[in-house]
């Protein structure tokens, strides 16, 4: 592997029609469009929303002028990276929201945030992510539970360590049973972008590691589906 | 930058509607799915095929029972890279196919190409990606005219310098008047992978850049659009 890591590894699911979407999303669909023994060689016809599967989201996706998916700069989609392993927390409450103590503790034992960092939230709901009803976790009345990042939290990783992004391996950085998407809200202005469907966490160290963040440029849009690399020290 | 790089550059056009695509591929559609005004967020609902735009291709795309999208391995998307400009023969002759003499000048000039590496194709045709007629350079016939790499300095460049990929600044690797695929079918086995509608070559140097490629894994896909990264030493 280049550049002194040990090894890339993918922190990204594979995109395919059974994954799960936000409610009201557009679903992923996959459908030939040539064949090798018509045409001569194969390709997928492909729609999904911007949102879908493993994916980023710029600024515009909730903030009425910020960057769009094609207005953000290289070095943007290339971050440095911790990870706050909160399996625990969220085994006893699927409903867990990160909060400044968690992350006080995590620099106790990790040392400081690095500025322009990507804080990678490892949740444990990626092995659900087969079963789009247990990953979204909708109550009977519709409201989903599954972890998220705080407002607190969110306000003061910005404000304080100048992180660039937020990710997890849930369905969203915001806590499902929170429809009004703080941490969101507070993160995606200036560059910030937000890694959400993540998996494979446990594969990076909780601090030293890379993360470099694939997808498409789509004119205007709100983001992308994408490949997520992970470098390893 | 990380790793030792002064800068990354995007080497790949932004993905939207008017994009020329090959002949017979689906367009490319970017719709709004949500509204920040109505749901509260910014989403498009975007369809394209698996070959549009800046893209990469598996070994699925030709060969059957080659590997697909999404049976390829983390480091097969980081490479090193090498940039071969012919501008100059492209400018006198559209049609022009890279040989082994050409390699041999770019050898004999830049040193020996290393083994793993993407050989990328600097034509200057990129500077006609917003005029898709004139990208794709059909006559009268439907013939399409558009440099690419001959199939014995394919062979040569797999078989003598164990390159990984081939990439370039048109519609394809193979010259547009060239229907039978032929750099294509030699190239797409075990790992390696196209590059094709590349742009901004002009920012890597002959020798010593790197490329990482994104984009999407789609379930048995042919390949992907991607936004994809030059490394700059």
């Amino acid at each position: 592997m280049p550049f002194g890591f040990s090894r890339v590894v993918f922190l990204s699911h594979v995109l395919d029609t059974f994954n799960p979407v936000f409610p009201g999303d557009p679903p992923v669909e996959i459908t030939p469009a040539a064949r090798i023994g018509h045409e001569g060689y194969h390709l997928h016809r492909v729609s999904f929303g911007e949102q879908a599967g493993t994916h980023w989201a710029a600024p515009a996706h909730f903030l009425t002028g910020g960057a769009a998916a094609d207005e953000l700069d290289p070095a943007d989609f290339f971050r440095p990276a911790v990870v706050v392993d909160v399996r625990a927390r969220v085994g006893e409450d699927p409903d867990f929201v990160l909060g400044p103590g968690d992350v006080a503790r995590w620099e106790a034992a990790f040392g400081r945030i690095p500025a322009g960092c990507a804080v990678l939230m490892w949740t444990g709901f990626a092995d659900r992510w087969r079963d789009p009803a247990a990953y979204l976790n909708a109550d009977e009345s519709g409201r989903l539970h599954y972890p998220g990042f705080g407002p607190e939290v969110t306000r003061w990783l910005i404000e304080q360590r100048a992180i660039a992004a937020l990710g997890i391996d849930t369905m969203g950085i915001d806590p499902g049973a929170d429809t009004s998407f703080p941490a969101n809200r507070l993160l995606l202005a200036d560059h910030r972008i937000h890694l959400e469907n993540l998996t494979g966490l446990g594969q990076l160290p909780s601090a030293g590691g890379w993360v470099v963040v694939g997808g498409l440029r789509i004119r205007g849009g709100s983001g992308s589906p994408a490949t997520v690399f992970g470098l390893v020290p």
